[in-house]
């Protein structure tokens, strides 16, 4: 709270120091203090408007730098977006081979100027050569095959060197998908460079770097974090963001919807995820801009046009067959798996994470990489379904087959009145084929792996975003229901279950759908999304006839998910570094009252508090280095404790030290004074010291009974960083997040001294 | 704040006597309280399931109650909204004539089983008579056009009659739109009866009869109150919603998004109207919750199917052209009006309001009704499109003209080449005919009446809807502007801007696409919706194409009407009404201080307050009669006036009456006490009357030094009623919810009186 209040502003003469009302690394910031302070400026700014033109269009200038910055923000993370797209596509596609008329060319353009017309030829074009074909002069055979296989090798192991080795050198802070991290920050803490310009370049080229080494990862999560960078360094272009903590993070949470909207294409299901899954203090104004960021992100992302196909979303989908009321059992199973999933995959990730962090294997993180690349490519290899990209492969499986389909997930069987009739019903329900069993048995063995390879991938320090893992795990889940339950139809279609809406001969089971709600599941699982979820992928297919099933595996997989442990793997992560976060979704259920968590406990010694006019330079100096708060309350006397306001002890530090080297005659022996006229003292006593600029005169309280889940309430709502307790109107003790969060962590069992920060 | 804590529930001897925290009509609960209420029972609930299965299946049950509400209450508004739609649909159709095999049919069944195969043939089947038909056996000629005429003026008045009627006799709450009132109540007002088992029921049958009245209204604006009356009602089946008024706003929130997901067939649109346009608190729980409501609600609407074409949306749109860059200019031109139109409707409207409150205008409702529905008809009835209903009137200025389009809005002339190239460009731009140029004239002038009939018939005491007649408004005008883009186009394809994307044979712009923009723009300046609309009119298109042009026009339309006035339709009304209403989204701007706002203000009698032990029940007694306030601090004693805690005249009273009933000895000499302790007495004195059981022991303060920006950043987030103001921890005054609002009004130079309710 701005202890300083508007009138003063006007004094010249108490101008704030530098240094006074900011932050130090690593600290929570207070949300009240800051906005209001944002709104002493705004006030100034409209007060001056009225005096000269100049002032007039600065007021107008200063109203539209948001809409401004969120146009810049919009533009620059979509055209990142596009840039890491392209070049992500042409390493993938360079660990299978070259162009030959351009290095720069990744295989689909390479082949666009190709004569063979037919779709199929066009992707073996002679201009593009395999690395056995370019080495050993033949695409055929055992030698080419392993080649080949080693040249995939090499480039995973190059690249995910090269991302790790860049990440170590220059910016440590590029590693993971950032998404714990900023939860953090929005949530009011300070991590100083995680939004710099280092983390920027370095984690956009390590990214492309880490997605095209083949490792099982994705760009969606880190995309958030390279979007959210773009927004911290624009922000500095404007005053109003640069110098307030609260108003930059407002930006932000905008920036985080922006980076949802260029990986997904999704820009109310961006919006939504912002909302839903990282802000903090999610005002109606920046609902508006955060929209309009996310929509001139993906505009920019389109209008680059990374996927060759001038679509907006990743995933385009389109289904043909409306789906049974029936089918809602197996989407509901779908999100059974999912929940478990989820649960199984936060509780291994995270057991792993802390073996990384307390055993020696984290001493050794560039061998670490190198070795789960490794793996990861001599294990993905062989299978077309881990050779090819996460994305890559989701798309397939979401794709419903059409009669040309070349893919061996097609492989059904031909009906045969299609010679006779032609197209016929080309949709309808077909017996599976040997390619289509082949295909199934591959994926089974894909979803194993990938499985078990997410597991140790994710924390690994390369970017690594968890989004296309997930959700390919689901849709393998998916596709592999979907199939049975089409092939349990055509071969029992006279059962109960299915009479009467799939008959032979009728296009009823959409295995693609299968896989798209199993996809929202595993996801749903892991990260507990819900409605931004279910609004990203209906912007995907487009259609609001596939919301129930989408909702339906989301609901369930978040309630089984629920029931095993309420965190989603951000939180978890969060917890594992020990990050003062307050959750605003869970409920705080203890029954303890605000003296039960204040501090000091009984039987401590007691509250370190200043008076308003009795104590002097040296005695303050005393308190504060005997201690280690980051605060002081102030009372009228040491016998009443009647509360005056609160100091901060970074504040009070600088003060003193800037009146003891600028201000004439402040010794140790001169009195500290918070009141607003100065007491009566002989005339020989050296000066005062007046520190009341720097005194919050309005701090918060709260009674020592106010039951702790109205406290935990007041700290989320208002974002306090303390609120000291009172009986009866005398100051009785403090509160400080960290106090809850540890009380939060003793109810649940856990230790305490796991939250590390203020 | 529950005073009685947690600790207290296990007291069998303390249970709350029947009205102890509970409200009275017209006035405002406070939010910490209820909530504070519903987690000690969900504590309770967890507590005791650990002891037996059925406690445990309780808990399930109370868990998944939430959830079951939903599904409810998403079923009986669906449900409720298509027959609305189905009845509206052919009371319409009766105004113009009716069903030879049966009554009840409406002009299209009645047509369906007609052997007529064309299109427009079947419009005119012999089954379906007009009423000069039916009357004097011809529909040709001057005579028969009277008649049909009187027929619809007779229709007209005989429909708006009744609905006024049924409303001033049964439901006087059911007339309006009753968003602004529901806007209140979910901000925390209490009125009783306004979402009422009558209100439901006379709202639903005359929202049929004033829309089918042909008045220029509409139903959405209603729906959202059917759909919370539907709310309100159906949470009387469950406990936990039934006893907790927060807890039953958060479903109130979300009917309100059911209300315009099957108003318009926007889900997801409905959820965001509800966070951005009506609630107040609307935790994450509440945003998933309400997403399936309205997805409930869509699906049960679809089903039922009044439209007979089973879209799911009210305005299905396909457009086929894109848009240019170019085109942005007359879309901003778009918004300017639609701004300007909704700055001046507001004004007009509640100028009208306020002389219908003040004159006797006011006092003969039902005459007003009828004059204006005898007005509306009589100019209505000779212009196709005024005449036609308001959805029906969007639908067609909405449709983009395909080349066998019948209306006379896509009446240009044939291109030549037609009849010797078949079908051609068939799209293509083309010179406008004389249909169309008939259509323009008859367009603008409904403009003209539309415009100023909607401005007194919003407001009159029968149902009615704002989002059509605006949406008609801002339709014309975009129809006509977008008609004269084409026509310029297409004769001035050489100038420099249309040149290179609107050269001849071209089909560039879509006058379609205009009407839906000034649709929006229009609506925007009514109602200050942002995202919400875009997201709706999104779902109307189902293109993330046209979201640029949509959001454009809505931003610029916001900013031109916010530079006129912050206030929307619903916040103006909300004033005009004097209810207690504290809007969220704007910023307290003035620098006052706390001590400014607070009572008793500097020269008025001392703060009533009660000591905590010092009183004796005809003291107290004799302090509440005296007074007016709703409650009174406790403090230690009047000396050293340190708060205790802070006791509501409510519960105050109740506890003094019942204690005097029923307990023994209680006389007017009776010490009440506050404290834990009794105090030392003498012997003969009679017995205590001990209250802590209603003591609220933790209410909130603020110091006097607290700017009020940020007290009033509490009280929004919060949802306080009252706030207690110290000094140097001595209680100084209090600070309502109603202090606040006036002292805004008195910032604003507006009468503080006019704020009515506390």
């Amino acid at each position: 709270m701005n202890g300083s209040g508007p009138t003063k502003l006007v004094d010249p003469l108490e101008d704030p120091l530098p240094g006074v009302g900011t932050y130090e690394d690593f600290n929570t910031i207070d949300w009240v203090r800051e906005k209001s302070k944002d709104r002493d400026r705004h006030r100034e700014i409209t007060n001056k408007s009225r005096q000269s033109t100049v002032a007039l269009l600065h007021s107008v200038s200063d109203a539209f730098s948001g809409w401004l910055l969120m146009l810049l923000v919009g533009l620059m993370a979509g055209a990142l977006a596009g840039g890491i797209d392209i070049a992500a596509h042409w390493l993938t596609d360079l660990k299978g081979g070259v162009c030959l008329i351009g290095f720069w060319f990744n295989h689909e353009h390479c082949c666009w100027t190709s004569n063979e017309t037919t779709f199929q030829e066009r992707d073996r074009c002679p201009q593009w050569q395999s690395w056995a074909e370019l080495i050993t002069g033949t695409s055929e055979g055992a030698f080419a095959y392993i080649v080949n296989y080693l040249m995939y090798i090499f480039w995973a192991l190059l690249f995910s060197f090269l991302a790790v080795i860049l990440v170590r050198a220059f910016a440590p802070y590029a590693c993971g998908s950032g998404i714990p991290e900023i939860k953090t920050i929005l949530s009011g803490f300070i991590i100083r460079g995680y939004l710099g310009k280092w983390t920027l370049i370095i984690k956009t080229i390590t990214l492309v770097l880490a997605v095209s080494s083949g490792l099982s990862l994705g760009k969606e999560g880190p995309l958030v974090h390279v979007a959210c960078c773009c927004a911290n360094i624009l922000c500095h272009l404007f005053t109003k963001y640069r110098k307030n903590e609260a108003k930059r993070r407002e930006v932000l949470s905008a920036a985080a919807a922006v980076g949802v909207s260029v990986a997904f294409g999704a820009p109310i299901g961006g919006v939504l995820f912002s909302l839903e899954e990282v802000s903090y203090y999610f005002p109606l104004k920046t609902l508006w801009r955060s929209f309009f960021a996310a929509l001139v992100a993906a505009f920019t992302l389109r209008s680059i046009n990374p996927f060759g196909n001038s679509r907006l979303v990743l995933f385009y989908v389109e289904f043909h067959a409306p789906w049974h009321l029936i089918e809602l059992a197996p989407f509901i199973l779908l999100g059974i798996f999912g929940g478990l999933w989820g649960v199984l995959f936060i509780k291994a990730n995270i057991a792993w994470c802390r073996r990384r962090k307390s055993t020696r294997l984290g001493h050794y993180p560039i061998i670490e990489v190198l070795v789960v690349a490794a793996l990861t490519a001599l294990l993905a290899y062989p299978n077309s379904y881990t050779r090819m990209s996460g994305a890559e492969l989701i798309s397939e499986l979401f794709n419903d087959c059409s009669l040309l389909d070349s893919s061996q997930l097609c492989g059904y069987k031909q009906p045969a009145n299609v010679s006779e009739t032609g197209v016929g019903n080309s949709l309808a329900d077909r017996p599976a084929g040997e390619g289509l069993y082949t295909a199934l048995w591959q994926l089974a063995l894909a979803l194993i792996f990938k499985m078990l390879i997410t597991v140790i991938t994710f924390g690994m320090k390369v970017p690594s975003g968890l989004f296309i893992p997930s959700m390919a795990v689901g849709a393998i889940a998916g596709r592999l229901l979907g199939v049975g339950m089409e092939q349990l139809a055509y071969y029992n279609h006279d059962w109960l279950i299915f009479r009467g809406w799939c008959s032979p001969g009728a296009d009823c089971i959409t295995p693609g759908l299968y896989a798209m709600v199993g996809a929202a599941a595993c996801l749903g699982g892991v990260t507990r999304m819900t409605v931004s979820l279910v609004v990203i992928m209906f912007e995907l297919t487009g259609g609001l006839e596939y919301i129930v099933p989408l909702m339906a595996a989301t609901m369930t997989s978040k309630w089984v998910a629920d029931a095993f442990g309420r965190e989603g793997i951000y939180e978890a992560h969060i917890r594992l570094n020990g990050y003062p976060f307050l959750e605003a979704k869970e409920e705080f259920e203890h029954s303890s009252l605000a003296v039960d968590v204040m501090r000091p406990r009984r039987g401590d010694p007691a509250l370190a508090v200043l008076t308003q006019d009795g104590m002097t330079v040296e005695e303050v100096e005393n308190l504060v280095e005997n201690t280690h708060y980051s605060g002081f309350p102030v009372v009228v006397s040491q016998e009443s404790q009647r509360l005056v306001g609160f100091v901060l002890r970074r504040d009070l530090l600088i003060s003193i030290d800037n009146a003891r080297k600028r201000q004439d005659g402040i010794v140790g022996a001169s009195l500290v004074v918070f009141t607003e006229h100065t007491p009566l003292q002989p005339p020989e006593a050296p000066p005062f010291l007046r520190l009341r600029s720097i005194l919050d005169l309005s701090p918060f309280t709260v009674t020592d009974h106010t039951p702790m889940d109205i406290t935990v309430d007041i700290f989320r709502k208002l974002g306090l960083r303390q609120c000291l307790v009172t009986h009866n109107g005398r100051l009785l003790g403090i509160i400080t997040k960290k106090d809850i969060l540890k009380h939060m962590a003793q109810i649940a069992n856990r230790d305490p001294d796991s939250i590390l920060f203020n």
